[in-house]
Protein backbone atom coordinates (compact mmCIF):
# COMPACT_ATOMS: atom_id res chain seq x y z
CA UNK A 1 0.00 0.00 0.00
CA UNK A 2 0.82 3.31 -0.57
CA UNK A 3 1.79 4.77 2.80
CA UNK A 4 1.22 8.72 1.67
CA UNK A 5 -2.19 8.32 1.31
CA UNK A 6 -2.22 6.09 4.30
CA UNK A 7 -5.05 8.30 7.48
CA UNK A 8 -2.63 7.54 9.78
CA UNK A 9 -0.23 9.74 8.05
CA UNK A 10 -2.47 12.48 8.79
CA UNK A 11 -2.23 11.54 12.40
CA UNK A 12 -0.70 13.87 14.64
CA UNK A 13 0.58 13.11 18.11
CA UNK A 14 0.62 16.60 20.46
CA UNK A 15 2.61 16.49 23.78
CA UNK A 16 1.57 19.49 25.96
CA UNK A 17 4.78 20.72 28.46
CA UNK A 18 6.27 17.09 28.66
CA UNK A 19 9.10 17.37 31.36
CA UNK A 20 10.50 14.09 30.58
CA UNK A 21 12.94 13.00 27.72
CA UNK A 22 12.70 9.63 28.39
CA UNK A 23 9.13 9.79 27.80
CA UNK A 24 9.45 11.54 24.85
CA UNK A 25 11.80 8.61 23.41
CA UNK A 26 9.42 6.12 24.08
CA UNK A 27 6.49 7.93 22.41
CA UNK A 28 8.73 8.19 19.40
CA UNK A 29 9.14 4.20 19.80
CA UNK A 30 5.45 3.79 20.26
CA UNK A 31 4.63 5.79 17.21
CA UNK A 32 6.60 3.96 14.91
CA UNK A 33 5.36 0.72 16.11
CA UNK A 34 1.88 1.47 15.55
CA UNK A 35 3.01 3.63 12.03
CA UNK A 36 2.76 7.24 12.93
CA UNK A 37 5.07 9.65 12.38
CA UNK A 38 3.91 13.27 12.91
CA UNK A 39 4.94 14.62 16.27
CA UNK A 40 4.26 17.96 18.13
CA UNK A 41 5.68 18.87 21.35
CA UNK A 42 3.81 21.93 22.29
CA UNK A 43 6.10 23.87 25.00
CA UNK A 44 8.29 21.10 26.63
CA UNK A 45 10.52 21.29 29.44
CA UNK A 46 13.50 23.14 28.14
CA UNK A 47 16.16 20.91 30.26
CA UNK A 48 14.53 17.19 28.58
CA UNK A 49 17.13 14.60 29.03
CA UNK A 50 17.82 14.13 25.39
CA UNK A 51 20.66 10.89 26.44
CA UNK A 52 17.38 9.30 27.79
CA UNK A 53 15.32 10.38 24.99
CA UNK A 54 17.61 8.58 22.83
CA UNK A 55 18.14 5.82 24.87
CA UNK A 56 14.33 4.92 24.51
CA UNK A 57 13.87 6.17 20.99
CA UNK A 58 16.23 3.75 19.39
CA UNK A 59 15.78 3.39 15.56
CA UNK A 60 12.07 5.91 16.06
CA UNK A 61 14.66 8.83 16.63
CA UNK A 62 14.00 10.25 13.37
CA UNK A 63 10.25 10.78 14.70
CA UNK A 64 11.82 13.35 17.14
CA UNK A 65 14.12 14.82 14.71
CA UNK A 66 11.53 15.75 12.49
CA UNK A 67 8.84 16.88 15.39
CA UNK A 68 7.36 20.25 15.17
CA UNK A 69 7.60 22.65 18.77
CA UNK A 70 5.36 25.34 19.25
CA UNK A 71 4.66 27.57 22.02
CA UNK A 72 0.44 26.85 22.32
CA UNK A 73 -1.98 24.29 21.79
CA UNK A 74 -3.98 26.39 19.58
CA UNK A 75 -1.00 26.73 17.01
CA UNK A 76 -0.20 22.81 17.21
CA UNK A 77 -3.93 22.21 16.23
CA UNK A 78 -4.74 25.03 13.80
CA UNK A 79 -5.45 23.40 10.71
CA UNK A 80 -6.92 20.10 12.71
CA UNK A 81 -10.33 18.55 11.89
CA UNK A 82 -10.60 16.63 15.22
CA UNK A 83 -8.69 17.15 18.18
CA UNK A 84 -8.91 14.12 20.59
CA UNK A 85 -7.83 15.07 24.08
CA UNK A 86 -6.78 12.56 26.75
CA UNK A 87 -7.79 12.74 30.47
CA UNK A 88 -8.02 10.05 33.15
CA UNK A 89 -9.71 12.53 35.70
CA UNK A 90 -14.00 12.53 36.24
CA UNK A 91 -15.71 15.85 36.14
CA UNK A 92 -15.95 18.78 33.46
CA UNK A 93 -17.95 16.80 30.76
CA UNK A 94 -15.99 13.84 30.92
CA UNK A 95 -19.14 11.72 30.72
CA UNK A 96 -18.67 12.45 27.38
CA UNK A 97 -15.80 10.26 26.85
CA UNK A 98 -15.38 7.23 24.91
CA UNK A 99 -12.52 5.09 24.99
CA UNK A 100 -9.48 4.54 22.06
CA UNK A 101 -10.82 1.73 20.49
CA UNK A 102 -14.54 3.43 20.32
CA UNK A 103 -13.64 6.69 18.87
CA UNK A 104 -10.84 5.01 16.76
CA UNK A 105 -12.81 4.47 13.48
CA UNK A 106 -14.35 7.62 13.67
CA UNK A 107 -10.75 9.56 13.93
CA UNK A 108 -9.89 7.71 10.94
CA UNK A 109 -12.34 8.45 8.74
CA UNK A 110 -11.69 11.71 9.49
CA UNK A 111 -8.30 11.42 8.81
CA UNK A 112 -8.89 9.42 6.04
CA UNK A 113 -10.44 12.98 4.15
CA UNK A 114 -7.01 14.52 4.14
CA UNK A 115 -7.98 16.36 7.43
CA UNK A 116 -4.94 16.38 10.16
CA UNK A 117 -6.36 14.81 13.52
CA UNK A 118 -4.64 15.35 16.43
CA UNK A 119 -4.50 13.04 20.00
CA UNK A 120 -3.21 15.39 22.73
CA UNK A 121 -1.51 14.66 25.66
CA UNK A 122 -0.53 16.81 28.89
CA UNK A 123 2.01 16.52 31.36
CA UNK A 124 3.37 13.39 33.29
CA UNK A 125 2.00 14.93 36.68
CA UNK A 126 -0.58 17.12 35.60
CA UNK A 127 -2.49 15.65 32.63
CA UNK A 128 -4.36 18.53 30.39
CA UNK A 129 -5.56 21.72 31.80
CA UNK A 130 -9.55 22.59 31.58
CA UNK A 131 -7.93 25.40 28.84
CA UNK A 132 -6.85 23.00 27.19
CA UNK A 133 -9.80 19.45 27.33
CA UNK A 134 -12.30 22.05 26.27
CA UNK A 135 -10.29 22.51 22.60
CA UNK A 136 -11.40 19.14 22.12
CA UNK A 137 -13.59 17.73 19.60
CA UNK A 138 -13.61 14.18 20.90
CA UNK A 139 -13.00 13.02 24.30
CA UNK A 140 -10.99 9.60 25.53
CA UNK A 141 -10.18 8.08 28.28
CA UNK A 142 -8.54 5.01 28.42
CA UNK A 143 -9.79 2.17 30.49
CA UNK A 144 -7.75 1.53 33.46
CA UNK A 145 -8.29 0.08 36.95
CA UNK A 146 -10.25 3.08 39.33
CA UNK A 147 -7.20 1.68 42.50
CA UNK A 148 -4.80 2.97 39.59
CA UNK A 149 -5.73 4.77 36.99
CA UNK A 150 -2.85 7.11 36.04
CA UNK A 151 -0.89 5.78 33.38
CA UNK A 152 2.39 6.60 32.15
CA UNK A 153 2.18 9.46 29.38
CA UNK A 154 4.31 7.10 26.71
CA UNK A 155 1.68 3.77 27.61
CA UNK A 156 -0.74 6.43 27.14
CA UNK A 157 0.04 7.10 23.94
CA UNK A 158 0.68 3.50 22.85
CA UNK A 159 -2.70 2.55 23.63
CA UNK A 160 -4.27 4.87 21.71
CA UNK A 161 -1.61 4.87 18.85
CA UNK A 162 -2.34 0.94 18.86
CA UNK A 163 -5.95 1.21 18.72
CA UNK A 164 -5.88 3.61 15.91
CA UNK A 165 -3.08 0.86 13.75
CA UNK A 166 -5.20 -1.85 14.93
CA UNK A 167 -8.77 -0.30 13.93
CA UNK A 168 -6.60 0.78 10.64
CA UNK A 169 -6.75 -2.62 9.46
CA UNK A 170 -3.03 -2.75 7.66
CA UNK A 171 -1.50 -5.48 10.53
CA UNK A 172 -1.36 -8.50 8.63
CA UNK A 173 -1.00 -12.02 11.03
CA UNK A 174 1.34 -14.44 9.17
CA UNK A 175 -0.67 -17.35 7.83
CA UNK A 176 -0.98 -20.70 8.39
CA UNK A 177 0.22 -22.66 5.41
CA UNK A 178 -1.02 -25.83 6.28
CA UNK A 179 -4.17 -26.08 4.66
CA UNK A 180 -7.08 -27.84 6.97
CA UNK A 181 -6.62 -31.59 6.65
CA UNK A 182 -9.75 -32.95 5.07
CA UNK A 183 -12.39 -35.02 6.94
CA UNK A 184 -11.29 -37.97 4.85
CA UNK A 185 -7.85 -37.87 6.03
CA UNK A 186 -8.67 -37.30 10.09
CA UNK A 187 -10.73 -40.47 9.46
CA UNK A 188 -7.50 -42.25 8.18
CA UNK A 189 -6.31 -40.73 11.45
CA UNK A 190 -8.59 -42.15 13.91
CA UNK A 191 -9.02 -45.52 12.77
CA UNK A 192 -5.24 -45.72 12.81
CA UNK A 193 -5.45 -44.86 16.14
CA UNK A 194 -8.04 -47.59 16.38
CA UNK A 195 -5.67 -50.03 15.26
CA UNK A 196 -2.91 -49.02 17.39
CA UNK A 197 -5.24 -48.72 20.63
CA UNK A 198 -5.58 -52.56 19.76
CA UNK A 199 -2.08 -53.77 18.73
CA UNK A 200 -0.58 -51.71 21.84
CA UNK A 201 -2.47 -53.27 24.32
CA UNK A 202 -3.94 -49.99 25.30
CA UNK A 203 -7.42 -51.18 25.40
CA UNK A 204 -9.74 -54.24 24.46
CA UNK A 205 -11.84 -54.47 21.29
CA UNK A 206 -14.88 -54.26 23.82
CA UNK A 207 -13.74 -51.08 25.05
CA UNK A 208 -12.56 -49.58 21.84
CA UNK A 209 -15.69 -47.41 20.71
CA UNK A 210 -15.76 -45.42 23.93
CA UNK A 211 -12.15 -45.14 23.82
CA UNK A 212 -12.24 -43.73 20.45
CA UNK A 213 -15.00 -41.50 21.32
CA UNK A 214 -11.98 -39.32 24.16
CA UNK A 215 -9.80 -39.54 21.62
CA UNK A 216 -11.70 -38.11 18.47
CA UNK A 217 -12.64 -35.55 21.03
CA UNK A 218 -8.88 -34.84 22.19
CA UNK A 219 -7.98 -34.43 18.67
CA UNK A 220 -11.09 -32.70 17.57
CA UNK A 221 -10.25 -29.76 19.30
CA UNK A 222 -9.03 -27.08 17.41
CA UNK A 223 -8.65 -26.92 13.69
CA UNK A 224 -6.52 -29.64 12.62
CA UNK A 225 -4.42 -29.04 9.53
CA UNK A 226 -3.10 -31.76 7.05
CA UNK A 227 0.38 -30.91 8.42
CA UNK A 228 -1.30 -32.03 12.34
CA UNK A 229 -3.23 -34.39 11.08
CA UNK A 230 0.40 -36.07 9.28
CA UNK A 231 2.22 -36.25 12.69
CA UNK A 232 -0.86 -37.82 14.67
CA UNK A 233 -1.02 -40.32 11.42
CA UNK A 234 2.19 -41.03 11.29
CA UNK A 235 2.70 -41.76 15.19
CA UNK A 236 -0.45 -43.79 15.43
CA UNK A 237 1.21 -45.86 12.39
CA UNK A 238 4.35 -46.21 13.93
CA UNK A 239 3.24 -46.96 17.17
CA UNK A 240 1.07 -49.55 15.60
CA UNK A 241 3.99 -51.45 13.76
CA UNK A 242 6.30 -51.36 16.56
CA UNK A 243 3.68 -52.99 19.04
CA UNK A 244 3.44 -55.65 16.10
CA UNK A 245 6.85 -56.12 15.83
CA UNK A 246 8.30 -55.80 18.79
CA UNK A 247 9.46 -52.11 19.52
CA UNK A 248 12.22 -52.72 16.31
CA UNK A 249 12.49 -49.49 14.41
CA UNK A 250 10.42 -49.48 11.64
CA UNK A 251 11.10 -48.50 7.89
CA UNK A 252 11.12 -44.78 7.48
CA UNK A 253 7.52 -44.69 6.14
CA UNK A 254 6.26 -40.60 4.67
CA UNK A 255 2.36 -40.67 5.46
CA UNK A 256 0.75 -39.54 2.38
CA UNK A 257 -2.03 -36.72 2.40
CA UNK B 1 -16.69 -7.07 43.64
CA UNK B 2 -14.77 -8.87 44.99
CA UNK B 3 -10.88 -8.65 43.85
CA UNK B 4 -10.08 -11.80 45.02
CA UNK B 5 -12.72 -13.86 42.69
CA UNK B 6 -11.78 -11.80 39.82
CA UNK B 7 -9.93 -13.78 37.16
CA UNK B 8 -7.16 -10.87 36.97
CA UNK B 9 -6.05 -12.09 40.15
CA UNK B 10 -5.02 -15.81 38.68
CA UNK B 11 -3.03 -14.04 35.63
CA UNK B 12 0.77 -13.61 36.07
CA UNK B 13 3.52 -11.73 34.06
CA UNK B 14 6.65 -13.38 33.67
CA UNK B 15 9.68 -11.87 32.24
CA UNK B 16 12.47 -13.75 31.44
CA UNK B 17 15.93 -12.81 31.61
CA UNK B 18 14.75 -8.94 32.06
CA UNK B 19 18.01 -6.24 31.56
CA UNK B 20 16.54 -2.83 32.77
CA UNK B 21 15.49 -1.76 36.25
CA UNK B 22 13.26 0.39 34.30
CA UNK B 23 11.43 -1.90 31.96
CA UNK B 24 10.21 -3.91 35.62
CA UNK B 25 9.22 -0.14 37.25
CA UNK B 26 6.95 0.63 34.36
CA UNK B 27 5.70 -3.21 33.83
CA UNK B 28 4.80 -2.96 37.58
CA UNK B 29 3.09 0.37 37.08
CA UNK B 30 1.30 -1.10 33.80
CA UNK B 31 0.25 -3.88 35.86
CA UNK B 32 -1.32 -1.96 38.20
CA UNK B 33 -3.14 0.38 35.75
CA UNK B 34 -4.82 -3.47 34.69
CA UNK B 35 -5.53 -4.40 37.81
CA UNK B 36 -2.88 -7.24 37.61
CA UNK B 37 -0.63 -7.93 40.66
CA UNK B 38 1.65 -10.78 40.27
CA UNK B 39 4.70 -10.30 38.97
CA UNK B 40 7.04 -13.49 38.38
CA UNK B 41 11.32 -12.94 37.41
CA UNK B 42 12.66 -15.52 35.64
CA UNK B 43 16.85 -15.24 36.39
CA UNK B 44 16.89 -11.22 35.90
CA UNK B 45 19.56 -9.32 35.69
CA UNK B 46 21.56 -9.00 38.93
CA UNK B 47 22.40 -5.48 38.00
CA UNK B 48 18.89 -4.10 37.99
CA UNK B 49 19.05 -0.09 38.00
CA UNK B 50 16.76 -0.15 41.26
CA UNK B 51 16.80 3.67 41.46
CA UNK B 52 14.93 3.47 37.96
CA UNK B 53 13.06 0.90 38.79
CA UNK B 54 11.13 2.84 41.63
CA UNK B 55 11.24 5.96 39.14
CA UNK B 56 8.61 4.64 36.20
CA UNK B 57 7.14 2.09 39.14
CA UNK B 58 5.62 4.75 41.57
CA UNK B 59 3.07 3.80 43.95
CA UNK B 60 3.37 0.42 41.53
CA UNK B 61 6.39 -0.33 43.56
CA UNK B 62 4.66 -3.30 45.93
CA UNK B 63 4.20 -5.13 42.42
CA UNK B 64 7.68 -5.59 42.36
CA UNK B 65 8.39 -5.78 46.32
CA UNK B 66 5.88 -9.34 45.85
CA UNK B 67 7.41 -10.68 43.24
CA UNK B 68 8.62 -13.90 42.83
CA UNK B 69 12.38 -14.31 41.60
CA UNK B 70 13.13 -18.00 39.96
CA UNK B 71 15.87 -19.21 38.08
CA UNK B 72 14.03 -21.25 35.08
CA UNK B 73 10.75 -20.36 33.35
CA UNK B 74 9.41 -24.14 33.77
CA UNK B 75 9.56 -23.24 37.91
CA UNK B 76 7.86 -19.88 37.02
CA UNK B 77 4.91 -21.80 35.01
CA UNK B 78 4.80 -24.91 36.24
CA UNK B 79 1.49 -24.43 38.22
CA UNK B 80 -0.13 -22.85 35.30
CA UNK B 81 -2.85 -24.21 33.46
CA UNK B 82 -1.59 -22.30 29.89
CA UNK B 83 1.41 -20.70 29.21
CA UNK B 84 0.84 -17.42 26.63
CA UNK B 85 4.41 -16.80 25.32
CA UNK B 86 5.01 -13.26 22.95
CA UNK B 87 7.14 -13.16 20.47
CA UNK B 88 7.43 -10.45 17.85
CA UNK B 89 9.70 -12.36 15.39
CA UNK B 90 8.43 -14.57 12.06
CA UNK B 91 9.01 -18.46 11.53
CA UNK B 92 8.86 -21.22 14.18
CA UNK B 93 5.07 -22.31 14.57
CA UNK B 94 3.97 -18.87 14.32
CA UNK B 95 1.53 -19.10 12.33
CA UNK B 96 -0.98 -20.08 14.96
CA UNK B 97 -0.08 -16.71 16.92
CA UNK B 98 -2.83 -14.84 17.77
CA UNK B 99 -3.42 -10.99 18.70
CA UNK B 100 -4.09 -10.24 23.00
CA UNK B 101 -7.17 -9.06 21.67
CA UNK B 102 -8.44 -12.52 20.27
CA UNK B 103 -6.65 -14.46 22.94
CA UNK B 104 -8.00 -12.71 25.97
CA UNK B 105 -11.02 -14.11 26.57
CA UNK B 106 -9.58 -17.69 26.47
CA UNK B 107 -6.95 -16.90 28.49
CA UNK B 108 -9.98 -15.10 31.18
CA UNK B 109 -11.97 -17.63 30.87
CA UNK B 110 -8.87 -20.70 31.93
CA UNK B 111 -8.23 -18.07 34.76
CA UNK B 112 -11.82 -18.00 35.76
CA UNK B 113 -11.43 -21.55 36.88
CA UNK B 114 -8.85 -20.54 39.42
CA UNK B 115 -5.90 -22.05 37.43
CA UNK B 116 -3.13 -19.40 37.01
CA UNK B 117 -2.39 -18.42 33.23
CA UNK B 118 0.87 -17.24 32.98
CA UNK B 119 1.65 -14.61 29.66
CA UNK B 120 5.37 -14.75 28.86
CA UNK B 121 7.93 -12.09 27.89
CA UNK B 122 11.69 -12.06 26.86
CA UNK B 123 14.42 -9.98 27.57
CA UNK B 124 14.72 -6.81 25.99
CA UNK B 125 17.54 -7.63 23.39
CA UNK B 126 16.58 -10.65 22.41
CA UNK B 127 13.38 -12.19 22.99
CA UNK B 128 12.41 -15.55 24.18
CA UNK B 129 14.06 -17.62 22.59
CA UNK B 130 12.84 -21.19 20.54
CA UNK B 131 13.42 -23.28 23.80
CA UNK B 132 10.99 -20.72 25.88
CA UNK B 133 8.46 -20.59 22.77
CA UNK B 134 8.07 -24.23 22.75
CA UNK B 135 6.57 -23.96 26.43
CA UNK B 136 3.71 -22.23 25.29
CA UNK B 137 0.42 -23.63 25.05
CA UNK B 138 -0.63 -19.92 23.41
CA UNK B 139 1.47 -17.93 21.34
CA UNK B 140 0.70 -14.06 21.21
CA UNK B 141 1.76 -11.70 18.35
CA UNK B 142 1.03 -7.95 19.03
CA UNK B 143 0.58 -6.00 16.02
CA UNK B 144 2.83 -3.78 15.23
CA UNK B 145 3.83 -1.83 11.79
CA UNK B 146 5.97 -4.37 10.04
CA UNK B 147 8.96 -1.41 9.47
CA UNK B 148 9.08 -1.05 12.89
CA UNK B 149 7.84 -4.04 14.98
CA UNK B 150 9.92 -4.41 17.56
CA UNK B 151 7.92 -2.90 20.91
CA UNK B 152 9.55 -1.52 24.24
CA UNK B 153 9.46 -4.28 26.68
CA UNK B 154 7.17 -2.71 28.94
CA UNK B 155 4.89 -1.43 26.23
CA UNK B 156 4.12 -5.04 25.05
CA UNK B 157 2.83 -5.92 28.84
CA UNK B 158 0.48 -2.96 28.54
CA UNK B 159 -0.80 -4.10 25.59
CA UNK B 160 -1.43 -7.66 26.75
CA UNK B 161 -2.63 -6.19 30.21
CA UNK B 162 -4.77 -3.90 28.77
CA UNK B 163 -6.35 -6.11 26.33
CA UNK B 164 -7.42 -8.55 29.57
CA UNK B 165 -8.43 -5.75 31.72
CA UNK B 166 -10.76 -4.67 28.83
CA UNK B 167 -11.99 -7.72 28.03
CA UNK B 168 -12.75 -8.62 32.09
CA UNK B 169 -15.30 -5.73 31.35
CA UNK B 170 -14.87 -4.32 34.89
CA UNK B 171 -14.30 -1.09 33.27
CA UNK B 172 -17.34 1.23 33.76
CA UNK B 173 -17.22 4.86 31.84
CA UNK B 174 -18.54 8.00 33.26
CA UNK B 175 -21.88 7.86 32.65
CA UNK B 176 -24.18 10.79 30.88
CA UNK B 177 -25.81 12.64 33.88
CA UNK B 178 -28.41 14.36 31.70
CA UNK B 179 -31.26 12.39 30.13
CA UNK B 180 -31.74 12.21 26.72
CA UNK B 181 -33.63 15.47 25.13
CA UNK B 182 -37.36 14.25 24.63
CA UNK B 183 -38.78 15.17 21.24
CA UNK B 184 -40.88 17.56 21.98
CA UNK B 185 -38.15 19.54 24.35
CA UNK B 186 -36.09 19.32 20.99
CA UNK B 187 -39.20 20.67 19.01
CA UNK B 188 -38.99 23.85 21.23
CA UNK B 189 -35.32 24.28 20.45
CA UNK B 190 -35.95 24.16 16.81
CA UNK B 191 -39.19 26.60 16.89
CA UNK B 192 -37.57 29.34 19.12
CA UNK B 193 -34.46 29.29 16.29
CA UNK B 194 -36.80 29.55 13.70
CA UNK B 195 -38.30 32.13 15.32
CA UNK B 196 -34.44 33.68 16.11
CA UNK B 197 -33.39 33.48 12.33
CA UNK B 198 -36.63 35.53 11.75
CA UNK B 199 -36.56 38.48 14.39
CA UNK B 200 -32.48 38.72 14.24
CA UNK B 201 -32.93 39.36 10.34
CA UNK B 202 -30.29 36.21 9.54
CA UNK B 203 -32.87 34.92 7.38
CA UNK B 204 -36.22 35.96 5.11
CA UNK B 205 -39.51 34.59 5.72
CA UNK B 206 -39.42 32.70 2.08
CA UNK B 207 -35.54 31.14 3.31
CA UNK B 208 -36.63 29.33 6.33
CA UNK B 209 -37.81 26.13 5.66
CA UNK B 210 -34.55 25.78 3.80
CA UNK B 211 -32.38 27.18 6.81
CA UNK B 212 -34.28 25.82 9.40
CA UNK B 213 -33.46 22.14 7.54
CA UNK B 214 -29.94 22.66 8.01
CA UNK B 215 -29.98 23.87 11.70
CA UNK B 216 -32.24 20.76 12.46
CA UNK B 217 -29.31 18.92 10.73
CA UNK B 218 -26.53 20.52 12.52
CA UNK B 219 -28.25 20.30 15.84
CA UNK B 220 -29.42 16.91 15.18
CA UNK B 221 -25.49 15.36 15.43
CA UNK B 222 -24.86 13.49 17.74
CA UNK B 223 -27.72 12.42 21.02
CA UNK B 224 -28.92 15.36 22.44
CA UNK B 225 -29.21 15.65 25.88
CA UNK B 226 -31.56 17.52 28.43
CA UNK B 227 -28.59 20.18 29.36
CA UNK B 228 -27.83 20.18 25.70
CA UNK B 229 -30.82 21.70 24.19
CA UNK B 230 -31.31 23.75 27.42
CA UNK B 231 -28.52 25.93 26.51
CA UNK B 232 -29.46 26.02 22.82
CA UNK B 233 -32.63 27.00 23.46
CA UNK B 234 -31.58 29.66 25.96
CA UNK B 235 -29.23 30.63 23.46
CA UNK B 236 -32.03 31.02 20.66
CA UNK B 237 -34.28 33.02 23.18
CA UNK B 238 -32.07 35.25 24.45
CA UNK B 239 -30.95 36.20 20.58
CA UNK B 240 -34.70 37.05 19.84
CA UNK B 241 -35.22 38.75 22.82
CA UNK B 242 -32.34 40.90 22.18
CA UNK B 243 -33.11 41.47 18.15
CA UNK B 244 -36.45 42.78 19.57
CA UNK B 245 -34.90 44.55 22.38
CA UNK B 246 -32.21 46.61 20.57
CA UNK B 247 -29.55 44.51 21.59
CA UNK B 248 -30.09 45.30 25.73
CA UNK B 249 -29.59 42.86 28.25
CA UNK B 250 -32.25 40.62 28.66
CA UNK B 251 -33.53 39.57 32.28
CA UNK B 252 -32.30 36.49 33.47
CA UNK B 253 -34.39 33.57 32.40
CA UNK B 254 -34.20 29.71 32.97
CA UNK B 255 -35.47 27.16 30.34
CA UNK B 256 -37.38 25.06 31.34
CA UNK B 257 -37.29 21.09 30.99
Amino acid sequence: MNRSSSPLDNIRIVCVNTLYGGNIGSICRAMKNCGLNHLTLVNPDPDLDRIELRKMALKALPVYENRREVATLDEAVADCGAVAVTSGLDGFHREQAKTPREWAPELLKIADTGSPVALVFGAEDKGLCNDALKRGTHWIRIPSDPEYSSLNLSQAVLICAHELYVAHGSFQQQKERSRPASHAFRERMFTTWAETCLSTGFCKDDKLNHMMMGIRRILSRGAYTENDVKIMLGLARQCDWAAKNNLQPAPPETPQG
